[in-house]
């Protein structure tokens, strides 16, 4: 019903002219797979297509531009044709097109160009709001309220019935973290701040500026602002030279795999982690810097894809509730399907929701779910001059739309069991290159054997016109859309199966 | 040159009717002053018109529904109806049209629904910009070195020939403060961390997770991450029961007004700053956690509206280069026109730059500028999944290129003046109401007799058909946009006139 004002046929000249434009017609390739699952995007090429080494002269060039700019490119793969990428493939500068299996560090929720998103900006109506950016804390347009419901809380986690936006995930994580230490200073004292701790606090002082702290993971990833940077322990380049906050950090489980087979040595490990759990918050209670607030990710994904069973986070939930400390999930990473339900920690069946869920990446815009009794008790407290941006929540509106209409929760399950099969198969043909396969719906991973192999996987997968991700020491990643089929699982698999057979 | 594809003609029957719809053919009131100088925006309203209290019933009813998503509605002023907006009026959901001085915070720089602003996103080319976000560091779109080029390094500072965009404020003061502590490490270390900095700094442990200090001012604000709110010290009720970093804070001047009259004591007032600036340099060397960066705003500007003299200025940055800390200037709220020059610092005729200086509002894309040398020396030591927004760079080069087509920088020169002279008559004929007015560009303030007076000034302001800003205790600000005229300036003044008069 909400979405009933976008799929109006409107501007359908204009749309109809860049389709076909962005869509060039060339010959395409058949597909490798006998009767590919109809396409969720009309119009997809069928195939990689490799036509230059990459990088290639084109994004060289583009490079040495940009290098004179920021200083600050050797990040930088490629640069992208947007305007010829579509659906699961990317194209670049020099006419390579690449399956995505990466999609933007995972922030591209319908693959490129998707009709429903192109009509959506193309509607002359919702040009409005990008010109108009409000400062939504204070003069939000008419249909915010609308819209935070049709493309946020239609998707909210059980029991999580406020939502903020922000801008991104870090931000996403400050702003929930900040929530939780009002929080707890509420409930702590039993009511507002008096006026010395206000007072106080102008200048960084006991008691306004309380000594609190926040318990992450080693190999977690949380962002890379100051504050969020020392709860990130995932790679040593992201956090030297920079200071941190005194904040207490612990073991996250490392797994065993095939997970049946090593039930009890996980278990093991897993307790070995809850214990570093109560360890570290009565230390830091004991040091004055008690722990008010825990977050952690579903799956570690920038450490190295680290998984834990569901267990382990009931038990997390019980202690961090025991210890009156706050539980944040960072869903910044696994949220908005890819996990084959909307929310990774949809799976754990916890006996009540998390106290807040960040998110960002696939959900187009930041933000977070929390419990009611975690919003501000005051103006301002929480606030910024965007607060989030509207017209990414135009875009989230007609991405949950389309999610739905078109079951991607349920192709991702079944991209997601079929890749994992095809992984599994690799693994026993190659147990010297590649081992521990795991993943919930298409967020999947292997180790290959040395962090070299890992990247020469990954840049031979490239030049073959695949591109994956690296994470953690040598694990090779999946981050694709939820568009994602069961055909271009097969062109992925087949493409590992010859790069493992050749090394 | 880089403007002409913006400008063709085309898509322009949906354009010639949103422009029809966005401003509707209703009766327009005559202008108070008789020869108004030609409207900067076509079709713009002529005067406010306020026809219920303000907030009106509509607004009531829609923040009873946004107090049920988010628990945080105390800052909503009104709901926004931006397709009757336009130019420097806004119109509310309860068809009150206001003449918007404070701008979404001082966010907008060219009023609502600028005709070229309309062109721009209407443009189907640029739909692709819209739904294809890419990862900027990793795969950036082709047309971004060419559009960082005309959006940004055509607007540089002098001498800062490096510039990166990020997402907001709070995150482009985050960013450049970590180029600036690693700039400081490789210098202190003669290269690049060791083995040992590496490991140790995952477990923010010393030698890799240094003890270094940012040194900001009483009364600044640079944002609200925990890092950044460590820095902010505008209120109290930003920064209550958040914990922050050991980092240090001096007095920022407090100069009295009018300046010409109080030379020398504004003079002793600054040096008793700028030794309170040597003074904790020193202190926190002495303690082991020495100041690597020092951040300012040219005017603090939630803190109050408070000014320095380029006398000021340029004795911090002897200090800063003497004790080798890094001077950040935090334009986020001056940068982009406001003050008359496109960046206030310009004002100052520095010896030579800044070492970095930060944006976001008005530049509609967050980002800094920075010296060449402060570039990271490694790939990934600043970076996340999106590094700014496309979107917001491609609206920033009509921006810029709208404000070289109209002169804007000299309209803001020459309304500010205008305003500037008709406040100070004000407050020559109200001195027990209104002081202090003072101001660059059209970034100008006064002060109330008292906070509650600045307040009921600020309200009458609103259901007269006029929106202000307060900031610091008593402070009013005025934050318009660029397209800010003359004609506008004495509807302002000739409001505050009678509410003054009225008081």
């Amino acid at each position: 019903m909400a979405f009933v004002s976008i799929f109006r046929a409107r501007n359908s000249t204009a749309l109809q002219k860049l389709m076909r434009s962005v869509v060039p017609n060339t010959v395409r390739h058949k597909a490798s797979a006998s009767a590919p699952a109809p396409k969720l995007v009309p119009d997809e090429y069928d195939l990689p297509y490799v036509c230059t080494e990459v990088p290639g002269p084109k994004t060289k060039a583009l490079l040495q531009e940009m290098d004179s700019i920021t200083k600050n490119t050797g990040t930088i793969q490629l640069f992208a044709d947007f305007k010829a990428s579509r659906g699961n493939f990317l194209v670049d500068v020099d006419g390579n097109r690449f399956l995505d299996c990466f999609t933007q560090i995972s922030s591209i929720p319908l693959g490129y160009n998707h009709p429903a998103l192109l009509e959506t900006v193309l509607n002359p109506e919702n040009a409005i709001a990008m010109v108009n950016r409000p400062s939504l804390g204070v003069f939000p347009s008419e249909e915010y309220p609308r819209r935070m419901a049709a493309a946020l809380l239609s998707v909210a986690p059980k029991g999580l019935d406020c939502v903020q936006t922000m801008m991104c995930g870090s931000c996403s994580n400050e702003n929930a973290i900040k929530q939780a230490f009002m929080q707890y200073r509420v409930k702590e004292r039993g009511g507002l701040p008096s006026q010395e701790e206000y007072e106080s606090s102008m200048r960084n002082e006991a008691p306004g500026t309380p000594s609190l702290s926040v318990l992450s993971f080693n190999g977690a990833f949380h962002g890379r602002t100051v504050g969020m940077l020392s709860l990130t322990h995932s790679k040593p380049i992201h956090k030297v030279d920079v200071p941190a906050m005194d904040w207490p950090c612990v073991d996250f489980p490392h797994l065993k795999y095939p997970l049946d087979l090593h039930v009890q040595e996980n278990q093991a490990e897993e307790d070995r982690c809850l214990q570093g759990v109560r360890d570290k918050i009565a230390e830091y209670k004991a040091k004055g810097n008690p722990v008010a607030v825990c977050i952690v990710e579903p799956v570690q994904a920038e450490g190295g894809d680290h998984h834990a069973t569901p267990y382990f986070f009931n038990e997390l939930q019980k202690i961090l509730k025991e210890a009156g400390a706050a539980f944040i999930v960072d869903e910044v990473q696994t949220g908005g399907g890819v996990a084959g339900t909307m929310w990774a920690h949809e799976q754990w069946n916890l006996p009540e929701s998390p106290d807040l869920v960040t998110f960002a990446k696939k959900l187009i815009t930041g933000g977070y779910y929390y419990k009611p009794e975690f919003a501000p008790k005051q103006a301002y407290q929480v606030f910024n001059t965007w607060m989030g941006d509207p017209t990414k929540l135009m875009l989230l509106e007609t991405v949950v739309y389309v999610i739905r209409r078109d079951n991607l929760l349920a192709n991702t399950q079944k991209t997601g069991e079929h890749v994992m099969h095809g992984l599994q198969d690799l693994q026993e043909k190659h147990p010297q290159l590649i081992s521990r396969v795991r993943g919930i719906g298409t967020f999947i991973a292997f180790d290959a054997a040395t962090p070299e192999t890992a990247a020469d996987i990954v840049a031979k997968a490239k030049n073959q016109g695949i591109i994956l991700g690296l994470c953690g020491k040598q694990t090779i990643r999946l981050r694709p859309a939820l568009i994602f089929q069961i055909q271009h699982g097969d062109i992925l698999l087949d493409t590992l199966s010859h790069i493992l057979s050749d090394l």
